[in-house]
């Protein structure tokens, strides 16, 4: 049996959605904020990735599978494959986003082959199990990585499939080989278990859409079912650190290893849209309802613990070792947005907004060559730069670092950036719905095939003004909505001629804004909102950081780092803020703002039956930062929530 | 090269130190909170930790290394053979004690035969290495924990002669054949290294001090003075976790590993005293006072991570997953207590006493068959009940469990509170100090060899009032010093003739209350202060419980259970204090507090411009109990710190 594709070059393209995915066929990010971080993701970020694949020898661990000599001199940790995927899987991208690259066409196909040269007769395809000397196959399920490798190997030849469609490379023949292995070993009558680590879920749902194979999805539903039933071994930190405590469709909240979790919720999303399935889509809303609203940090990061990289318990959220990996913010893009496509509630766009402002954007250095791993909320002692050459075996490295002994981190971002096109907008049956906002084109059709293409023009996030001038439209009327984020202020919905008569002018609420209008060429839909400074307060349950305020401004968090400030690190100990400062607005995104260093005294003992110091501190006044910047000018000290002063 | 020994039945006896220690064979607990304590420790926690140890096969470890069939069917951890260590110590405290037990005594030789089959030709001495099919021998130091494992043996052996002096079981022989083993391996000209997890530094002072064998005592020096200079391996968690980073002399702080830490910072005051090495011994007042002042709970619990099970920065004391090991309580004791021998400074006493009662009497349940490995301040969720017949895979159990995967604290939970009457008392040429309160008799000698024979009476921490009468005295005049605690209030010292004549009568303030007299038989000092509930603030940097309170009593830190609340684990969720509010006295230790319960609304976001709800929430009054109590009727919700209510 078969299902329907379409023809889409996006990461997740259901058979059918209330809200079409534009992909990078259909949308170019033009300029500004996202445009130059694609740029250096393109020309600084990928090759680094590829230097370091191959340096650490997890490329030659294929070349090794090829000449049969494994498992000596096998690279990495067991999950190693699974970043040369994500490696061509954003190289694929960044081909589509370009419009086609030969050189770049070139290192793809040259590491395609070597995958190719390693991969089994029966399609097996794994460097670090099965040969004399190593793990049987599928023999350690609960840590082996053996499905979430080829999990990312079908995302892979996915976005090659959609983006180079008829490549000839061969990259979705080692997938389909793959994917028809595990349907034997795994289906119905097989293997009664699941991969430790979800994201096979996700890749088989999207392997079926693009090849049109009905039995990939069925295995994606039969993994998705199985988990939660105690199919995996309990171990130190219980089976909810692989979601394996609690069948899906009873959990109330994303919980256990916050990648794991998040892969899992986006995998069972794509199977409960094909399959019609409300009952499982509603219990995946609830969960991600529950999961914003109690287990995620202002930033949009998730994931408190560091031991096992897991989300914490409701309000659980210290600054203090926030660990907040990147890759969990991806995954939560990943599992907002299929919930978006079926649902185009403002809250999915607006988190997303979040995690990639706060999180992606934090991840990697301007210069694109190295990345946070984890992204705290609170680095108390000045960080230890990374060596520039060498590989870092801490993910809680303070500073950023060019690699990692697991190395997860930056190929997700590289993929993520290179695809972020697809996040844009949406198509629908009336019309073209924008998410996010960048300078950039959109050419699609609408209204059953009419070409309707539309340039998006804007500054933001530095303005909150977001101008649409229409460059192509059907006569017929089409509806343009266009995200007025939850926070926005004074949103005003503006629509201009061609010679600039104003035709529409009125306030918009957060939510979609929407115009109905037959466009003319030259027409501009402007939407402009507020993105003054707020200064926010956490709800009382989330104790750790009681009597604190953090300060956002549109969609990006501030921070305070102590470069900023007189006194340097030992002010930023005792920074606090009065209640009902107002920063003001200074160059390149910074702002000004008022804030006092407290007095302390270096007591023998830190509790006292009279501690507080009432007296307000000393007044200063500092430049501070998006936290997406943070950490580039050397060690220093940081924090996002600044305690306030009680007159 | 000998060393002077001192014949004292405790476990730290300095060749020569400020003050004496008197150990079990002098001090005798009779009654009240740590009698009880020791009571079940001795009929309960001994013969559950030997069942478990039997049961779990680490004993059975020994008797397959006798005979020849290692490594096949080894149990356990690679420390598991440290455990068995663990528990002949306590047991050998425990014969001391009792003053002899022969039934105990007989148990005790059969554990100590099975180890004494397993001890090869040259010494070595360990289940888990240097077998064909094992690791060679100090193969990985970093984590193979052999060097730690003899340390606990030493100190067994040292237990043993010092409470059963020529007992002829061999264990004595047993560690001194392994401690020459280790000069020779590890000496000036051996391997220039050190193990992974200190501990064999206290041992083999300990064994110096015990046989005499100052070499014993120069590898400890050496082991003390290699470490900090990387010549373990860099791990993730930075070499910061075994203390590698940085010399013992140039650290400013405890850090890394909380017990790890500790027993190395009690190794080097061992060294440190005996080799009259003053800028080691400055050096590590110095860490103590840092430690104590910016890296402690308020329940005196150390080690903020639960990854490492590390110490965090200074100030990073977040109650959400506070880790407060019990072994690394247990370890700063160890350290304090040496301290303290040097310089009677009231604070390690009163650090000491902190953790008796809020980590070292937290751990075990009232019937001592189950154990807390953590001790969080923060419970979020109701925990679930361990199986009373199941080891916990989890250090983090919110429930007290019979045995753990690694079960490090039952054992060392078991030899403290056995050795605990060792920490009450000491003497000087000038006369006796009393450092813990518990009805207790001392027989001691003062005054180069007369008679002192005191019975301390107290119903503490009930009341404030510590009545030392007077047994037997020289009839030159002895000085007797009580420790007033530094949270005490109107302390008052009076001394009475056996006919009740007020002979002295004098407020006194925090620190040791000192009685020079020539006593009579019959006069009785009486120390009295209040131990009225305290309501305690946190220092500002502290950021993690910032707006909150905790209520203490004498010694006592208090706890908010779910389970005494109106509307159970939802009201702990939300519960807060008005400032000001004055608990009062209750039975059974319990406190009578008015409290709140937090109007809070279930939001979408939990960061909003507008939080802070400034209405009082609904008022009721609770009942509270010491946090050491905490988890004994079911699963609960439990938080020692309060969020204030600003009116």
């Amino acid at each position: 049996m078969t299902i329907t594709t379409r023809t889409i070059a996006a990461p997740v393209v259901p058979t059918r959605s209330a809200l079409t995915p534009l992909g990078l066929d259909a949308v170019t990010i033009t300029d500004g904020f996202w445009n130059e971080r694609q740029r250096v993701n393109g020309t600084s970020t990928l090759p680094h990735i590829e230097h370091w694949l191959e340096r650490e020898g997890w490329l030659g661990n294929f070349d090794r599978a090829a000449a049969g000599t494994l498992p000596e001199g096998r690279r990495g940790r067991e999950f190693s494959d699974s970043e040369i995927y994500k490696y061509l899987e954003a190289v694929a991208w960044e081909i589509g986003r370009l419009g086609g690259d030969d050189a770049l066409d070139t290192r793809f196909r040259a590491v395609v082959d070597r995958v190719a040269a390693a991969q089994e007769a029966d399609g097996y395809l794994n460097t670090r199990f099965g040969r004399p000397g190593q793990g049987a196959r599928w023999s350690d399920l609960e840590w082996g990585h053996e499905l979430y490798c080829l999990g990312h190997l079908f995302q892979a030849a996915v976005a090659r499939e959609r983006t180079s469609p008829g490549a000839d490379d061969g990259l979705l023949r080692i997938a389909t080989r793959a994917a028809d292995l595990i349907c034997e070993v795994f289906g119905a009558t097989g293997i009664q278990s699941v991969c430790g680590h979800a994201e096979v879920e996700v890749g088989l749902a999207e392997l079926a859409r693009v090849t049109g194979e009905r039995r990939y999805l069925e295995l994606a539903s039969l993994f998705i079912e199985r988990r939660g039933t105690g199919v995996l071994a309990d171990i130190e930190w219980g089976r909810s650190y692989f979601q394996d405590d609690v069948p899906i469709r009873e959990a109330v909240a994303l919980r256990g290893h916050a990648v794991r979790a998040n892969y899992l919720a986006a995998g069972a999303a794509d199977v409960a849209v094909e399959h019609g399935d409300a009952g499982l889509l509603d219990a995946l809303r609830s969960q991600w309802d529950r999961t914003i609203a109690r287990r995620t940090y202002v930033t949009g990061g998730q994931g408190s613990h560091h031991q096992d990289e897991a989300f914490g318990e409701d309000f659980e959220l210290p600054s203090d070792r926030a660990y907040s990996e990147t890759c969990a913010g991806i995954a939560s893009i990943m599992f907002s947005w299929r919930l978006l496509l079926e649902a185009p509630d403002v809250r999915y766009a607006d988190h997303i907004e979040r995690v990639l402002y706060n999180v992606l954007a934090t991840s990697p250095s301007a210069t694109g060559d190295t990345f946070f791993y984890a992204n705290t909320l609170h680095q108390r002692t000045p960080g230890v730069s990374s060596p520039p050459d060498e590989v870092s075996p801490r993910a809680s490295s303070s500073e950023r670092a060019p690699w990692f002994d697991v190395a997860c981190c930056p190929p997700n971002v590289a993929r993520t950036m290179a695809s972020l096109a697809s996040l844009i907008a949406t198509s629908s049956d009336a019309g073209v719905q924008l998410h996010q906002f960048a300078s950039s084109t959109i050419r699609t059709t609408v209204l059953g095939g009419l070409p309707f293409v539309a340039e998006v023009e804007t500054d933001y996030p530095r303005s909150g003004v977001v101008r649409v001038r229409i460059v192509e439209a059907p006569t017929d009327a089409v509806e343009l909505s266009i995200r007025v984020p939850s926070w926005a202020d004074d949103g005003r919905l503006v629509v201009r001629t061609a010679d600039g008569v104003e035709v529409e002018d009125r306030a918009v609420e957060p939510g979609y804004a929407a115009v109905s209008r037959s466009f003319a060429v030259g027409d501009v839909v402007e939407l402009a909102f507020g993105v003054r400074p707020r200064i926010t307060q956490p709800d009382p349950r989330v104790d750790a950081i009681r009597g604190s305020v953090a300060i956002e401004r549109g969609p990006e968090v501030y921070c305070v780092e102590s470069l900023d400030l007189p006194g340097g690190d030992d002010t930023l100990s005792r920074v606090e803020i009065d209640e009902g400062v107002v920063p003001v607005e200074a160059d390149g995104g910074r702002l000004t703002v008022a804030l006092r260093a407290r007095p302390v005294t270096d007591g023998s003992w830190p509790y006292a039956e009279a501690f507080a110091s009432t007296e307000p501190g000393e007044a200063f006044t500092a430049s501070i930062a998006p936290y997406h910047s943070w950490a580039q000018r050397g060690p220093s000290t940081m924090r996002i929530w600044i305690p306030t002063h009680h007159a």
